[in-house]
């Protein structure tokens, strides 16, 4: 059966296979300590531009999340998040259970805007009880978003000098990066990335690899005790090849940006096959994910046949599909689910 | 340069990898939804004979102990240990981060007799001013412990007497598991393990596998909500299939049991002709790490030719360093080692 | 300057005051195993209606909500409240340092209706993601609520049906519980409360006292470790009995019904003598909380002469001020108020 | 029946009630911006000759301890304290629910010595794993210690330079400072602690208040953000007054020390009676409490007339039991008690 249910579904590219293989029987030192883990991160400075970055490999995105949001909180302070935020609605309460409320604000197709963050953060400081509050000291975003959707250079420029005006810090979550850098039409590059943020990571997990997210902390700026906090995290592998030798495939010749391309080509061959079938999407995205409008009954029949993500129902009854591209689809797959709608 | 430094300082066993290979290209749920972590984890409710057994596969060692432990204690509660413990000295406060005290004991060469516990359980409800204090809840062993030894089954059965007796929990971080069940001269098995402990972890990550621990809670234990605290405690992977393909691999045709016997048979080749040579271990240990003692001079002799792992430094000036096998300890690099002391 | 800003600007009610005079010189066990928290909680046991209810004093509100949810709750879970409830709004993230998400749902004049709960719960369950979320395990209303208004007896015996038929617990902050109690046209009494609720507390801190919340677990179904948990979360007072004699006065001839039936006939007073003058409230309470609605000329011209808690401005620049009645409000200042207007 | 149980069996000394009553109705604001609040920290700030000092009250102890601990320390950090720390001891794991381990170092008559801090610290940073193990980021010592023994100037001189040296903080537990403060022969005054600590609390529950603990940060050191995490501990008091008015009397005319000081001369005349009756103590002190070595039968017998303390049984049979004088003990009393021993 045709799966697009999502971009985890995969193994991982075989590039990244053969290098494990191939590095197999090396004696290296653990914890991120061997070499392959170095070169990986030397890589990923060039990458960002940014001889001077912070990286460490942790396993997973909640993990990585928690761990940098509640190294860099401090303990009387939240983290503003869309209120789709991967944060907010799918990660079982992993910030929280580390100590800090997560502050929702209204998104726009998954995207946090300047105004918004602006808006909130006046009327925070303009209220007399705001000391009785949770202090709002980071912002979140994703890229690209949950809904599949990016933010431009402009709009992450915003954010980012809203929060340096009120000195909190901006983090990325980039567990689809990779897709963002190579979709049609962004102007947001890594090292504009690094640029902005405070803190981002680089997610390999969707993006080629078997497990693994590389966290960046552009200037040097990672937070004081921040390998023992990912230790504290259980996020510390201690076989940090497995981490290290992936990286290191995944930033040599340029593979990650070309097996996101290859991804988002893929996506666009489905999203322009789909348009010209007079299919709509909801929202329209550039990314490896297409939010696809379907009647119930379409739904239904197609659910027969390939794995599909489930999105929600809309109020006039259509439903909103999920289906996501990656470095593993093929051209065949493409044509044969555009054949079945 | 030869390297006994950890068994972690390999890659995997080449079985594993090949099952990694050999299905790579299909396309599985996530999150441990998959075929091979459901046949997996049928194979090792058959090697623990317990049918009904949960079991959850998550990354590392720290992060089993923390998932495992904070979704077992109640909030008032802590969970004693050998002061020795790994939970106690080497994860960087992660049962603390989660809210709790661990209650370090007085160990015996890293283990914990049931006697001890019982005396302090006693003690504690003897103090009247114990309801200001933290309540033992559960006690933690490691098996082998910490420092290479084994508890026997009437050590182990003590301990869980004492446990039920108060009403509190058993838990056994078994991170090298594989190489206590193979040591010669245990009467450990995993079915005992299973009817005396109420939960446990088959180490993965140090016994053949590139990351990954099975998690056990025999007689369908496992706490209510246990797969969202995982998510929860960043030890979710999306990608299960790495897991469950490895640990299906490990539990077919003994695997498991074959390479942590190898790696015991590398100790004791090892062991036997130390000893031959007059060197002397402390503490003695019957599984795949010894302890050996070296006089200030040849440590540092060794050190050149070696990798290995500097223990402590005793009061008369010896130093103690750990050796350890693994499953890919081959009779040559045993050989060339003997041959350097 | 006139004062009507809130109801904790006063100190104690003088009853208190006495009794902690007359019983102060001598010596009481500490920790509330003094006479007076002894026979304060009896006393409370018969105003509930409930002899097997288990009562614990505690300092103030912020901590009673934090120390009861957090021990009620398993660590994978979260509490539902109104997007308006204190423990969402004002208080500073103690419910998630405490490891655990308040769940905001929209709220009705500070009211969270059975059916906005329901339609939740059911659309939690439906969601096939829901396990990656965090599960709702309370149900948190303040009664009065954020905005003064109240509970019928059918909509909290609404809410607590929904919550026993989810499994889920009822909790009610009664920080102003007495005015509740003592307003005009309430059908909810303490032995109703008791018998739809598994946990409240009862306003002392609000209510006439210096400090002190009373917290009742009706039917003796405190959590297991309850004392040891107040301790932990540094809400256990040596001195336990400056608690137990206030709440001993205020459970003795009906004082805690009485002095909040004064505040209560203020407030009625002083609703009346502002209708009259044609003032309008937003939203209309029965309870000693008025929100007066305010031109910005008026609302600048009143705080010149008395204080009041500016709420909220509207979009059409009105200006809603809190106006609190108290215990200890006379009649003067009630007419000399209206007199301002 | 005699009480010399604690310290905190009494109620509050007459000078502060009266204050409470004097000051009840008049209208004051919450959370501590009363007046009298405002006063008594202008007080204390001259008691600790450190016009720039920040000051809060919290309600105890144990509460001061989270709050002031959980703010300071980064995530990844713990705390040294003596093994026989209240925070590590009688605390019911209050620091640790804030996610951080107490480190327990040995002490002396429950005073942690420098020197055995300085070893710790050069061995922690001489352990290459010390990166997976809790960092040491504070010094926690309570003086009088909870053995009612007493710093020298001397000794926490050097406490404080190996602080500084190694870049942690220096935290003082002042439950009893009063009393401390007062000792015969102590070379330890509020201005050399201040000087010496980066904060200590004044305790009030037990010299005078009925409750409340003024924590100070000398130089102007409160963490950012500390008002909120008071709030967000559950320590802060709606009515503000209720601290404020009890310090502004403790610090006023000296009462403080005063009342302190009459304890301590009840205690000197007790230990010298004790003394020429034969008795002996372990250890011996200079502050208010006296543990007092007894027979079995001589312990049995003055249980039935005095309530005292158990503190411990020694190897030899022996028992100590604590005798605890306070501000409000009176010559009548210590005279009663020498006569029954």
């Amino acid at each position: 059966m045709l799966n697009f249910e999502s971009d985890y579904v995969e193994g991982a590219h075989e590039a990244l296979l053969e290098r494990l293989l191939l590095t197999n029987r090396e004696q290296l030192s653990g914890y991120g300590a061997d070499a392959y883990s170095v070169a990986a991160k030397e890589k990923i400075r060039a990458a960002c531009d940014d001889p001077n970055a912070d990286i460490f490999f942790l396993v997973g995105g909640t993990q990585s999340n928690r761990t940098v949001i509640s190294s860099m909180l401090p303990p009387y302070a939240g983290v503003i998040s869309a209120v789709t935020g991967h944060i907010e609605v799918h990660e079982a309460g992993a910030i929280e259970a580390s100590g800090h409320k997560v502050l929702p604000l209204p998104h726009k197709d998954g995207k946090l805007a300047a105004e918004v963050v602006r808006t909130y953060l006046e009327s925070f400081y303009a209220d007399p009880t705001h000391e009785h509050m949770v202090a709002p000291a980071m912002v979140y975003v994703s890229h690209p978003t949950e809904y599949g959707t990016l933010y431009t250079k402009k709009e992450l420029s915003a954010l980012s000098s809203r929060c340096r005006e009120y000195g909190i810090s901006l983090y990325l979550d980039g567990a689809r990066l990779g897709y963002g850098l190579a979709s049609d039409g962004t102007d947001l590059t890594l090292p504009e990335i690094a640029r902005l943020c405070d803190a981002f990571y680089i997610g390999g997990t969707k993006v080629g690899a078997l497990c693994g997210e590389a966290v960046v902390f552009p200037r040097g700026g990672a937070p004081k005790g921040f390998f023992t906090s990912i230790k504290q995290n259980g996020a510390l592998l201690a076989k940090g090849r497995l981490l290290g030798v992936q990286f290191d495939a995944l930033f040599t010749d340029d593979l990650y940006y070309e097996i996101s391309r290859h991804a988002i080509e893929m996506a666009n061959t489905l999203r322009q096959g789909l348009s010209e079938k007079g299919y709509r999407f909801h929202p329209e995205t550039a990314s490896n994910q297409l939010f696809l409008m379907l009647e119930e009954a379409e739904y239904a029949s197609l659910s027969e046949k390939v794995a599909v993500s489930f999105w929600e129902r809309l109020p006039d009854g259509k439903v909103i599909v999920r289906l996501a591209t990656s470095w593993a689809t093929t051209e065949e797959q493409v044509a044969e689910l555009l054949s079945l709608l």
